[in-house]
């Protein structure tokens, strides 16, 4: 049995769409960022870093933070979504940890929710967003899955990102000029199991 | 023998060290990232995000890139420096790359390498990563290095980034708060083998 720790973030659902594909039994503890109940201290000893998501395995009493290793600890209890190869699976965890989602988090932060609009860090961001966008279009024009043939953690680890920047409407993110990542992005969405984590909200 | 791919940046220098610490026979090309090495098609076939560092296994003929999974690699084919737990050194590793190094890399753009000196950018960035070398600190306050009481691939991975910030002279960063993360930098900067891949530099 596995505590889950989420909020109805692009992170958070990297963790609920993992549950839901990997059929994990869980119970799920919505962390409200909201109302700072990541800096709580029960929160913090599972994740010191207070960010969801994070679990804890009441099997063997392991803790894991950090949606990469998340990832990488269910899929490996269930033996599932793996991908072919290990390393290419990680890489591409990896691509998502350090790329678009850290730098789409800056570019959501200064384009849609602080108050000051700081032309520079707009595009900056927008074209480091773009630059990644065009990173993964083209090994989906290679690939129909970004570690391989076949979906896998990889893709969980980078839907989520994309999907709720292309959310937010901003200008010079949009899905015309990355046809592959279109596709990509229609296919995992139309999985029941990805239907069904990103139809989960706190009561 | 491994090709390997790097420069003389934070994650040019994770690769550096894990090569030197886990004395791994390797041919050395350097990717003059001023000079725009990295776009070269001969590169983009190693790593088509156009970052170092990346390798090549002429073995298994298996090209890595990302420093996190290039670091799991060469840990795991030479069985060394892994760290006590598999998922632990793992969540070490996502944590860097997907606080202090990018928020780092943010941070030395906007207070170092900017010309236009925005400060709403500068506080948020130094404020973010005051943050992150907090919780370093706490967690070196509880265990010897990161992933637990032995050196590891963690720590390969988290050096470079302090490391480097500390050298920029940065208003608001500095060690006085953070006493065990500054233990931990001392304790691994006083390692032959780090020394030695810190002395590497082009010809």
């Amino acid at each position: 049995m596995i505590d889950a720790y989420a909020w109805t973030t692009p992170n958070g659902h990297k963790l609920l769409i993992a549950l839901e594909e990997l059929e994990v039994p869980h119970e799920l503890h919505w962390v409200d960022i909201m109302k700072g109940e990541q800096f709580k201290p029960e929160f913090l000893a599972i994740n010191p870093n207070n960010k969801i998501p994070a679990i804890y395995d009441r099997d063997t009493k392991h803790a894991v933070f950090e949606s990469g290793a998340v990832l990488t600890y269910l899929a490996e209890k269930t033996g599932r979504l793996l991908g072919p190869d290990r390393y290419t699976t990680l890489e591409w965890m990896f691509f998502n940890a350090g790329g678009v989602g850290p730098m789409g988090g800056q570019l959501g932060y200064f384009a849609k929710f602080a108050k000051e609009k700081i032309p520079h860090a707009i595009e900056r961001y927008t074209k480091e967003v773009q630059r990644l966008f065009g990173v993964m279009d083209k090994r989906l024009g290679e690939s129909a899955y970004l570690a391989g043939p076949e979906f896998s953690i990889a893709d969980v680890m980078n839907f989520s990102w994309p999907r709720a920047l292309l959310g937010f409407s901003l200008e010079g993110i949009d899905l015309a000029a990355y046809p592959n990542l279109a596709r990509w992005i229609e296919a995992i969405g139309a999985r029941p199991a990805v239907q069904r984590a990103l139809a989960r909200t706190p009561a």
